[in-house]
């Protein structure tokens, strides 16, 4: 198992500052020792539409140079433009559907195999079984795009912010709805703890279908400062044969953080389980 | 003085559950007893790519029949695409410039007069004397292309998100230094309050170039809820003539919030004050 | 009965900022309603060196303009200068003297006729029977001058910030000794609540000693916002015929106050009580 | 890189008691194993009017006797004669530059190096351009002076106390428009705590500039216990070949505390870390 750190912390989202450049965080996350790093599709590190051909060239050579991967990508609902993709607005839709597929593109781009995937939330008015339609039918056309760059899009239950796809069998599901060879699940403890459910159950039942995993503890603090057990967690990985990436998304919801310090710390706490 | 609301609890932005479509919202803060609304451009409400000729004029007619006024509009920053005017990617910075124009057309097509604007933040490595140049230049831009449809915008300083207009004074020289007739300035107490700053020595020293007010507590609770002096904030803001809106953005940063009661209790707490 | 408030929120001392200049705090305070002001020898009030004749002049026309009368004035002890009667240090105590002169003369120039005497306090090493001696020493010399400029003297206990004279019986136990006919006592409510004492019970073993009083509640809170019984003492002092001021000392141990919120609330609890 | 202690917690200021003299303090500090010791300019330690020639002679030879040096020196702002450079009166200006210029010569005369400079702060009804002129102005003065004893003056931003120079941007402003040889800058990980700012960005940022540190963590807290990341700091100021001192200025806000206990937690948590 690898261990990657997510850049939320040093972006502007969902909180302005601090707020660091790409290059900066790259050389920092490989010095501390992550042998991954997952890029969130936020200001001011990889929001698509900012980065013609030379800059994404030049982020390559960055991680190249720091050797460092591009574990996986994500892009960043909920600001402005929403990109929820069950949005009662067809035009947010269909921006969610178009920004899903750009994210995927550049995370081709940087060497990254792993989209994630958010599968939207209901608005109120909006019929649920007409939100998971139009979300699953995203994940289709996304899906569909993805598989020509060589990108697996991963379903993550997100119960601490949304409200349609919040457990391990509603990304199950979604999963086998669309059916393509190339979606496949991810959980990520955080929302387990929101949900007071046990992380290495979401092991044992997603099993070889599981491509991603997210570690956070309570507050989105790093793992060993909260209520998880990693040990059981990392061994649970082991029995299921998980050589993914174990990805830090924590610190990002407040303004009151040292970046490095959580990552680095977040590192020393996992680096002797996963061995 | 008119009380308005601020729609950022009831969208996605930046907490994106719960959420109601714009007309809701519209219904519901007329029938509370608010005069106007501040529209955020996040969706589902506002985001100006999502809402074409029509949309527009189906949400003017909306707020005609529940006879409520927009107040005033703001972008949503931070979110993927960031809209940092001073960010150190020349590709934001003009995406937020055009952002910033977009959602002052939109104000203006939905009969609104006042567009906020919040002045970007330094990210690491950028000079700051380098992010107050972007930041101006953007508001002059900005500015031009909103006196064209009468839409004056109000500088605010917000130091607990951010780091370049903190305060009163970097707003009033922000704008002295862009010298353009529709641009003014505003306060949050919110901000007040996190500098620990007494929100009348605002109101005294912004004086005839006050345009707007926002109202929002400790953790931004409601007017009554909380440490401010609404009472002094309201006989200060007479004392130098202030006809504009007192408006309240508060609730937003939770998803554990009823909209509503917010918004009731905000109102019926502040309406005695204003008369 | 009259009500004076003290003008440490409002100044430099001991909190940098939110600062006033002295002509904006009689004003807002003759505002309120209040009849007196204690005014603190401190920055950028009343630091007697930085005030000649034209000064004082200006500031006995504004206090005449605004209605209200200097209930009484006070040093600031402990900032660089220290001013502790009972220091270690000889060159102290003897500024600390002249200090007390100088605020003696600048009340007296101000119409004021009470000086308030924080007794000084023991540092490590001093016996207290020495640190008393110096005290009692510096209060002979100070009554003397005062008495020229026809004021009265009155020693303080401060329990919660000294260790010298902190009790009832220790401020009478001053007076007694130094047996001047312009030395009286006082005490402060604040103090009492630090010793867990019962502020009726100075009153009736001050009595006629009895030419100033202090009201704070816990945490410096204005009264009304914590656990003193005010009507009780309120009927106390008119048991003992007590005809001089009830001085707010509040709010001033801290940045994240507004100095008129606290005034005005202070008054509006008390003015009912004292008719 | 050398640890120091700063005296507030043993003086009279800004709380009265506990108080030491300074000999007292000068033993216990090199008993614990500091390098240095931070002089603060108050009573009862070191306020330049009261100590003549020999007492100065004497403090040196204590110093000398214990092996340790004196780190810095500092004024103690705020207290009755304010001692800000920015005031709106003249007086205190004057009073404020004489008395850094005789701190500044107590440093020399002690074997100290280092005068910090705390740029002031604005008081309603002061331009803020005026009191950074002002602020500017005194600077350059005290700078000659300063020079003349070989003395470096530190700029420090203090965020949670003041309101003109706040952030290391503002810092490196100062001096760069003094511009003169003998004005550097410093930080305090205090006061980046409450801008909720990283303290390794100060230190990149600041480099070949960066002359003192301070130490201290959330409610003036030894560095240790609270949230500061110091073994990141200690690593960035060996990055950027810092050979000061770390100096602690911790406890002193409040009567309930051991000056000792807190200085010797503070060494035993830093000195490993430094080597």
């Amino acid at each position: 198992m690898k261990l990657a750190f997510n850049t939320w912390v040093y972006s502007s989202f969902p909180v302005w500052v601090p707020a660091y450049p790409l290059a900066e965080v790259i050389r920092r996350l490989a010095a501390i020792g992550y042998d991954g790093i997952e890029i969130g599709a936020a200001s001011p590190h990889a929001f698509p539409d900012y980065l013609d051909t030379a800059a994404r060239q030049e982020i390559r050579s960055q991680l190249a140079d720091n050797g460092i991967a591009v574990s996986s990508m994500l892009p960043a609902p909920g600001g402005g433009p929403g990109f929820n993709v069950a949005s009662p607005l067809e035009a947010e839709r269909r921006a969610a559907i178009d920004q899903y597929i750009k994210v995927a593109q550049l995370c081709s781009d940087l060497g990254g195999k792993i989209l994630l995937y958010v599968a939207g939330w209901q608005v109120f008015g909006t019929p649920i079984e007409q939100a998971w339609v139009w979300s699953r039918e995203a994940l289709r056309k996304i899906a569909v795009a993805a598989a020509e760059m060589d990108v697996t899009v991963v379903v993550e239950p997100t119960s601490a912010d949304s409200n349609l796809v919040e457990t391990c069998d509603g990304a199950l599901r979604l999963m086998r709805e669309v059916g393509a060879a190339n979606v496949k699940v991810m959980f990520d403890t955080y929302h387990c703890l929101y949900r007071n459910e046990v992380p290495t159950d979401y092991v044992y039942r997603m099993g070889k279908d599981l491509h991603h995993v997210h570690l956070a503890d309570l507050d989105r603090a790093a793992p060993g400062d909260g209520r998880v057990d990693y040990e059981a967690l990392v061994e649970s990985l082991r029995d299921v044969g998980y050589q993914g990436y174990l990805t830090m998304e924590i610190g990002f919801d407040r303004r009151s953080v040292e970046p490095d310090r959580i990552a680095r710390r977040a590192f020393e706490y996992m680096k002797p389980l996963v061995g």
